[in-house]
């Protein structure tokens, strides 16, 4: 059985949305990261970084598997059901490089605009600027590739699609304070966002833990 | 005909010092970064984030392939000739679970952490100490570990420890003014960087480009 250690944030809903989407079966194991469940042992053994998700496949090839970083295990899904990832060639390795856009880029971008702009009490204007303009910098990259592609990788949807669209989401609603602005000329984004919203996997991944 | 588009940075290293350890033939074309050259339209039809390293393999499986992203490159290559990554099994997604760890953790937080204690006009200790903090959170994850594994997947050596490396070492170099003081009780990433720092094809990787 896959068992996936998560909360409600992008990071978290990444592996909510590609298990739905696989329709395999598997246990959530809520993480509250609001109550600092992350620090406990038990979780640190799990996830050596303190951060969720996680994910352990007791019947893994080769022994049980435990697994961490976001990026980590939506690869490992993909290849173990052999779909949202090509097993060769070009599409695969478009999909890897749009992924690892994601976990470098949006990922940790959009989550310091939200520390400096929203959570930090000393609000420092030169840092939520840097850090807005370099979001409306990664939807603008985004936008003009989605302009010419239907998906990321191309005419498919990938685990790159999975991977961006938690974290872009998030521009229209947790950071939609600091990048509506942005978002306002970014058509194709918003036609991505749109589509992929529609999928009913999606839709039963972001409404898991809701609170 | 490999050709990697790259510079003397930290992710710029990473394929550089991969190329060096698969002893393949490769083509080097220098993207100044302090010249802007990322910012060239024949630069941006290769990499559409505008960044360094990007890589175009002209004798590909299934045609040409234009790749960016330090992580899908490492991945792209390591797969391609089947070294430095596992094809299957456990140690195959602990050496991707801590590529993306670094892909998404020490690049960003160090990248940021240079740009606000070094860089920047204007200081503000706020800042730097949240990045210097979150630095020093990443080397110990990263030490802990290390405590009890020879190499970051493991017992080998994988594209895991390459991407780690190019970053980690700069804790030591150019970032050494904020985190000397966090590598004095980092004893086993020391001895880490060490090991990998005596590797022939590191030494040749780290001395490309070298101004």
């Amino acid at each position: 059985m896959l068992t996936l250690y998560t909360w409600s944030t992008p990071n978290g809903r990444k592996p909510l949305i590609l298990l739905e989407e696989l329709e395999v079966a598997y246990n959530v194991q809520p993480v509250d990261i609001g109550k600092g469940e992350q620090f406990a042992a038990d979780f640190l053994a799990i996830s050596p970084n303190n951060k969720i998700p996680a994910l352990v496949d007791d019947e893994a090839e080769g022994g049980p598997l435990t697994l961490f970083e976001s990026g980590a295990v939506l690869t490992y899904l993909a290849e173990k059901h052999g779909r949202f990832l090509d097993a060769a060639g070009p599409e695969r390795y478009r999909a890897l490089a749009w992924l690892h856009w994601q976990i470098g880029g949006t990922g940790p971008m959009f989550g310091q605009l939200g520390f400096f702009a929203l959570r930090a009490e000393e609000k420092l204007p030169m840092a939520i600027k840097h850090f807005t303009d370099e979001a409306d910098r990664l939807l603008g990259v985004m936008d003009r590739h989605l302009a010419g592609n239907t998906y990321l990788a191309g005419e498919h949807y990938t685990i790159a699609d999975i991977a961006c669209y938690a974290w872009t989401l998030s521009a229209t609603t947790y950071l939609k304070e600091v990048l509506t602005d942005s978002m306002r000329d970014k058509p194709s984004v918003q036609r991505w966002l749109d589509t992929i919203s529609e999928r009913p996997a999606v839709q039963r991944g972001m409404r898991t833990l809701q609170t």
